[in-house]
């Protein structure tokens, strides 16, 4: 691997802000990634810098996030903060003349999420949008399969994203979880819904939806069903694509992440037969090989590639499509479940 | 088992109508059961008649359903027949004066459902519709639960009842795979849900719906999503139910049907705390002893009973709820799935 | 399918004996074929054979052996009955002139395994022995792929076959669930183990074995390590197959009944790298598409064919050999678990 | 937690050699205990020395363990080098007055185990043997329940802990897994099998036994069978314990490890019935809670404890019996599989 080095010679230098719950992985894996240095870690907390910076000594601890906007040796701006500081923090990096890579969702809201990206063009700076499931073996391995043709037209999809835990404090499950779906969505099908529709509640605590079921039309016909929830019996991360030719269940860290299943019904025409005819096509089943590498790594290396290079984050634009179904989808929660149009400058109501 | 005998001192007469796929297994039970004979069993297709018939030589074949409500003799006329025949058939065997069990759903549209029952009240006979699920081990152990309080307060019901084969040429998936969900919702918690929104598409057969995701609203605050498929890459009836206090899976067929999870999140008011707390329980996990009686038998011999005491069907009323609950998810499926309020004479859309 | 007649130009005619847990089933299969009636159905329980002669009114019942024995239009025998009866009354049927179909085991013993053989030859009868696994679509899916060479050298097979109940009161579960495993080993492997140790207990029934460990070293070497219970948690079928090439698990009942991994371990020789080099290859899993043809209807209609082409069926030295593993196995048991030399005219210890 | 100190009151310096497989994790979870310094790390191989090197600076790196030996300020070392220098360093260790922590298995004969231990007697130092599984919470809750008697009289216990890979080049799988399973029956059964009989085979590495059966026979009449193997299609760690009351399987790192089965059969006594009678049990299926505590940790802290306090490790004659048994199972392998006695001085084949 080439050395990454900033336009001075030196080492790339990087800092990471919010070492909360994902923060420290991002700070892990930058550490192991070869040709830059962390040069600072910055957390509100004292507790969690301290637990940070235990084990990476040579990383300056902060709770001052000027401190990192100010440096001008700093080239680049991890953030994995609350999503309600998504848009502040990552504006001011750019502002400041940092690359920035921030958690997904990219930002709170569709309007800022665009304004970010405009920023970061306007500045030539590089922007990323921390999308991990993008980097994740099963997920590239669903991509190639879709692209293939190996399933025929998609029918549709069904998703269940569910666990005992981990509420968030400032946004519903929608926008904790669903960003994981909809960008799988969106890069599998290439296409954005052109509505959604979302009922859920609020079982814990009052004002935050902590379950909901979302419904997602696409121009192309396909239909999604993305189940999402802090409350379950247990852990389940379970997707079915259901083509005409073949159906692919992937089930994130389950022993056969993906299997491919060809089984199908054949619609014989009326016209032929007199009358329409059904046949259950049922072969074999294959769990590829999936490699084992850490979508993390991959996504964090992608990041610093882009820096050396120059290029622009190719999964930029489908993390403010990401954004765009969130909102979407608290509008049709808000008003009761009705579906809800994507795709225009405001959300609005379908019905 | 006492003797059940019609007015007459002979024994219980009965027909069957319809032996494509139910009915065979409605035949087969019957014929088990004491103290009654099968007097007909009746199809049109000749085949499926002799395939019964070689089977039970001691009841008399006819494709001529009018054999049937010709008999003076004969006290019972069990149906099975394709769902658009319901109300034709079972309101003919009412007039002629014969007690009447309905494969569900009862009827194809509400108004049919109320005429059925209202022809049985004023007729003075027994009409029962064929809900088999309600009678099955697994599911009454869920409602003993529910009953018992040992979930505290139902939060929302996850269910997903899919397959790969059996489309139905007169109706969708919902009229369907439907009813055995909307009877379990209904009698596990004893309301009826003021709206229900309706996504799917008709994948295989032009204007068959062969994959309907529901979203029900209840008064009380439940929501239950209902996954309902003829295409899957593997046969899945699972449904999770999250309370308060405990959950519970329920997945038919599987070797241990019912499985309660005594989890949770517990939430300590923000007034005492000056920020609310969170705090997660993961307790045992216990798979209660179910047993193994089978459904349809439970079912069938509740019918004769009902006969013989001449009470009314318990859930007759709820089977009337059932063909509400299709028809009103059915126009929502057609208004492109905004939520359509139920208990309306007319089912209106909500927004 | 052609007619199977006898002789004379009647259809054939099949008498049952032992109509207690798998007779049943036996009667319920020659009555589903073609061109054969049932003529008798024998059972020394009044019960048992009322309760299949309700079912099957056309078969005679009888509670006298001797009434088939008799009967000069009888063709063939099938035989269902408890192990220590099996030698004594299939060598009565043979005696008859009546073609025989016994239950596996063969006979209780090698000695009088091989005098029904002799017998069957010196009088040129059909005898079969009843060991359905072979007739399972996976177990011949498996014998296929180790043909094909897929496997490449088998290392050694790995089975379980524990259930809870249906304790046997004449034999031991050597007897009793052993001969499904011989019969498999012995038809994939195409080769006789030389020795057999068995360590067991009798848990409940003083004196009747429950549970088994068998282990069986086979001349090319390859081990098998075979355990049996009545006494398990949960049913559990499941044999696994470890090649040089690939690995096969096997789990009767299981929606994916047969497994193909491939998986292994690469040797490198020593002399080409100073020190040996091991890789280890972790490829695809394939659940190859699986029959649905019912096992038991292939084997009765191959003994129906036997009787009409006069062939020797195929597994009957296989059912001889199985008897003879039988019987080396409870030598060892007996012996507190030493291994017994296979295939000598008496199993002698090995050691 | 209190501060341990050694006797001049600076804190406890431990030493670590060996940091190939498990050393690393060792090293860890000594860094992460309180009020001990790891001192040393000591590797032959400069690689694996500097990969834990870099992640640790404050230890001192040195490819020579007698820097170990020399330093007096040194209290302890921890081993985890392959098996066959566990004598020589642990003795070298406890000769130079150093606590010590050896890997398991203890020692790769029963005459090393045994001096070792004396050696540590006459020395007064702490010995103590790595069995992480000891300290595992789903195996303190198997024993556990075992002690209230959950279980009734345990009849036989049947284990498989097979996966693919990691195939040691000194030892075979039964010096290498075996200790796991053997350590969990000792101390669950508390008692000594009276003998063993392996066999097995060496399908890779010619000489290195990678798969084995192993049998065991205790004085109470308890029944074993252990499956060990490097070579499986997956992993799989499975232990069921057979009792007369309930029955349990522990499963390492499912999700629910222990599941306790109320099953069983009754065995009703033919004085009282004239013919025996059996009666199935199928109760509720129990999956108690387990903690989440890391077996290591607890190990790690109870070696620093007993330096602390002088007391003997509890499971230091259970390390060495845990020998015994791997070499009377080794015994057997080489014999061709007969069953040999352990317990002797020298260990005999028992036919």
């Amino acid at each position: 691997m080439e050395r990454f080095r900033s336009s001075d010679g030196s080492l790339l230098s990087v800092g990471v802000v919010g070492l909360g719950y994902w923060g420290p992985n991002l700070l892990r894996g930058l550490i192991e990634l070869p040709d830059l240095e962390v040069a600072y870690i910055c957390d509100r907390s004292e507790e969690c810098l301290n637990a940070s910076a235990r084990r990476y000594p040579s990383a300056t601890p902060t709770t001052c996030y000027a401190d990192l906007l100010d440096d001008p040796r700093l080239d680049a701006i991890v953030i994995a903060t609350p999503v309600f500081t998504h848009f502040e923090l990552a504006a001011a990096a750019l502002r400041a003349g940092k690359h920035t890579f921030v958690e997904k969702p990219l930002a709170p809201s569709l309007a800022e999420a665009g304004e970010l990206i405009e920023l970061a063009q306007v500045r030539d700076l590089r922007l990323m949008c921390g999308q991990t499931f993008l980097y994740s073996p099963p997920v590239m391995a669903v991509k190639r399969l879709i692209e293939l043709g190996e399933l025929g037209d998609i029918f549709f999809i069904s998703s269940s994203r569910v666990n005992l835990g981990l509420h968030q404090r400032d946004v519903s499950v929608i926008w904790d979880l669903g960003p994981h779906d909809f960008s799988m969505l969106l890069h599998w099908l290439d296409e954005v819904p052109e509505s959604v529709a979302a009922t859920g509640r609020d079982s814990i605590v009052p004002g935050i939806c902590d379950v909901a079921f979302l419904s997602l039309q696409f121009p192309s016909g396909i239909v999604a069903n993305v189940e999402l929830s802090w409350l379950a019996p247990s852990k389940l991360r379970r997707t079915a694509i259901v083509g005409s030719n073949k159906m692919i269940v992937y089930e994130d860290g389950a022993p056969e992440p993906v299997r491919v299943f060809d089984r199908g019904v054949v619609y014989r025409d009326p016209e032929t037969f007199g009358e329409y005819q059904l046949s259950y096509r049922s072969g074999d089943i294959l769990s590829p090989r999936i490699d084992a590498t850490e979508p993390l790594m991959t996504e964090l290396a992608e990041f610093i590639g882009l820096i050396r290079t120059g290029d622009t984050s190719r999964h930029l634009e489908l993390a403010r499509e990401v954004v765009m179904l969130a909102e979407a989808a608290e509008s049709s929660l808000a008003t009761g479940g009705a579906p809800v149009a994507v795709g225009s400058h405001e959300q609005r109501s379908l019905v």
